[in-house]
């Protein structure tokens, strides 16, 4: 079957360009279809298949209106129109894949609607803008998304700029040959959520999972990666899910770098999905370089991890806020849940002769989470370290118990 | 021709996956060369065409030494190593694209080597960590990197990470297929600085070289996209050089955003390429958000460019000190320079009835300028301002002359 790829621009300003992409796909055997999101001069160089005047008015609006408005403005009330069109012609099999060429603005434009595409859809951003402090959040949020560095603007098709483009040309149509399913055909599958810090237990419960005949999916859970698993979750993409690491709970709630916002825990909660639920990590903020820490932090337990990270200790009264959210959240759950806590401490700097290390602050957010679960969320304490084996065996027969195995 | 594709990885974490992908470039009629660039584990999965301790050698180290160095110190060590390696054996012709898999650590191990290859040669990175606040700058440099987010962590051949092991590979085969030329065969190609700020001068000066036979390519000088066009003036890639928008040199003196380093303008300097050299955009330092400003900068006139981005007015004694560096640099220049002064003001808003308007300053600037020039540097004065059509007809004019035409 002959491919389809979306190509978003501003044709006003990159048309010629355009014209020149669309006539290298051709030549791999690539059908295009040109979305203009431009709004101010005249369209140049190729026709637009979706016109600046469809996408204003899926956005609710006239190209007039919103190229009156402020830049900011614009952009945030095109991209809902965009993103609708996009998974409307999606959705009708109109195209396979989907790649945006621009610059800043254009980015964000244009890679909110690539991102409600399901995971495997070839998506892939050629941008002059993905360098320097330049952050990958705003183009990538928790998808698979392809960005190359155009190096020169994106003005003119020139000895330079040809070598770009083709490159990314390829790039497309070799990911559209691949024809990769966006199904999940599997029934065998585990989420699991793993830190370097929990790695022993996560990599002992894999091997446990695989020779039980199970696939394990492991997320970093950096305020990205739990989101990714959450929406996957929400798909209903996993038998079982082993949230090993729930640490960005505590980052959300002391402003820690991974903090992945308030709906952590949530999609395992309302999807019903058996989970075995580790206070993993939750026992400390992962903060910055540790000299640059606030004098109110220093006071406490740390640990320099690098000369980027540091891991502050969490208060005992932090800790008994933490396990309300989590006992609040866990009491709403629909599916077969399990609170597995390792008696001997939550990570690997809390351990006996670790700089981490604080029985009593964890007893008090043992007995915090046991007072505010409800009775029906059912509670297992395990004599052991978070990364000793018995904790890992633990862990898998009990998830394996709640999948019904 | 088979093409091959070099891949870089842990083997002792990623083997698995890195046989994975080897099958799946095999499908494609792609040939592997895969480098170790493990330190601690037992390789697994795959043979090593190129083995850790061959990475290690070239480093001037061995495996032990390196696996006992501290992570930074490992990283910064093996970097060279791998580079020497990545270079001879493109060299030899032994690969012609290259992919690295990797987490954080893996990410900067690899991507130092990669960016020693020439702009056209497919260079791709998949890793987890492009996500979030993560920059793009560490692994992308100044070249045409690929990156793609993994989204779940590379640990495990499952039933997703297939789906995004297959879109590498395809990307990468795809972009091997186009056999992009890393040569640059025109004679006629212009690399020219552009600010949306100096885009009405930098667009009829595009179309003007244009209209003479030339190509023009386009850098936005961002800290970036300068260091690009200079490393491409040292590569001899172009005829000439309309050095528009200079504004880096004084982001780099005056800590702007858009600080690209000490070296701005000594490749052309060196080179001896043609140019034509503008003050353009020297007149302010671009900074974040302006309701963050020091109240230092706050005093002076500023322009609030967008939420994120303000314009502060440099002072006269930057302004004559700017001047200076300027013409410390250009007196050493092998070939023939103009520098081309607009005398109605040198940016966008530095014009009557602007926020940023300082003919005083700009005055005081002219003068140092002039007065620490070489005689044997010319300088033209145009009376216009930067945007006006006459300053974009004299400059192309001139550069003109100066290549010989």
């Amino acid at each position: 079957m002959t491919k389809t790829v979306a190509v978003m621009a501003t044709l006003d300003t990159k048309g010629e360009e355009v014209k020149y992409v669309k006539k290298q796909f051709g030549k791999r055997g690539v059908k295009t279809l040109v979305m203009d999101t431009g709004l101010r001069g005249t369209p140049q160089g190729v026709k637009a298949d979706v016109t600046r005047e469809q996408l204003a008015a899926a956005s609710g609006s006239t190209v007039e209106k919103l190229a009156a408005m402020g830049r900011g403005e614009a952009i945030e009330v095109m991209v809902k129109g965009i993103a609708k069109i996009v998974k409307e012609l999606y959705g009708q099999g109109r195209f396979q894949g989907i790649m945006a060429i621009g610059g800043l603005d254009g980015a964000l434009l244009t890679t909110g609607a690539m991102r409600t595409l399901p995971l495997g859809v070839p998506k892939l951003l050629l941008t002059p803008v993905a360098q320097g402090k330049q952050q990958f959040g705003p183009f990538v949020g928790t998808t698979d998304m392809v960005v190359m560095h155009s190096v020169i603007d994106i003005l003119g098709v020139n000895e330079i700029s040809r070598k770009i483009f083709d490159n990314a040309v390829g790039a497309m149509a070799g990911m559209l040959r691949m024809d990769v399913s966006t199904k999940i055909e599997g029934r065998n599958v585990i989420a699991m959520t793993m830190y370097g810090n929990t790695t022993p237990t996560a990599m002992l419960a894999k091997k446990l999972f695989e020779e039980r005949g199970y696939e394990v999916v492991v997320f970093h859970p950096n305020g990205t990666g739990g989101m990714s698993m959450e929406e996957m979750i929400d798909q209903g993409l996993f038998n079982g899910v082993f949230d090993l690491t729930t640490h960005e709970i505590t980052d959300w709630l002391y402003n820690g770098v991974h903090a992945g916002g308030p709906t952590r825990l949530d999609a395992g909660v309302r999807s019903g999905v058996p989970q075995v639920v580790v206070p993993g990590c939750v026992d400390f903020i992962l903060m910055g370089p540790i000299e640059k820490l606030e004098p109110e932090f220093r006071k406490r337990k740390t640990y320099k991890f690098n000369p980027a990270v540091s891991l502050v200790s969490a208060t005992r009264e932090e800790m008994e806020h933490i396990a309300s959210v989590m006992a609040e959240k866990l009491n709403r759950a629909k599916g077969p849940v399990l609170v597995l806590i390792p008696l001997r401490g939550f990570s690997m700097y809390c351990h006996p002769g670790e700089p981490l290390y604080d029985p009593e602050r964890d007893a008090a957010f043992i007995k915090a989470l046991k007072g505010k679960l409800s009775p029906r969320i059912r509670v297992k304490e395990v004599d052991a370290h978070i990364n000793d084996p018995l904790f890992a065996e633990t862990s898998v027969a009990e998830l394996a118990k709640l999948m019904g195995n």
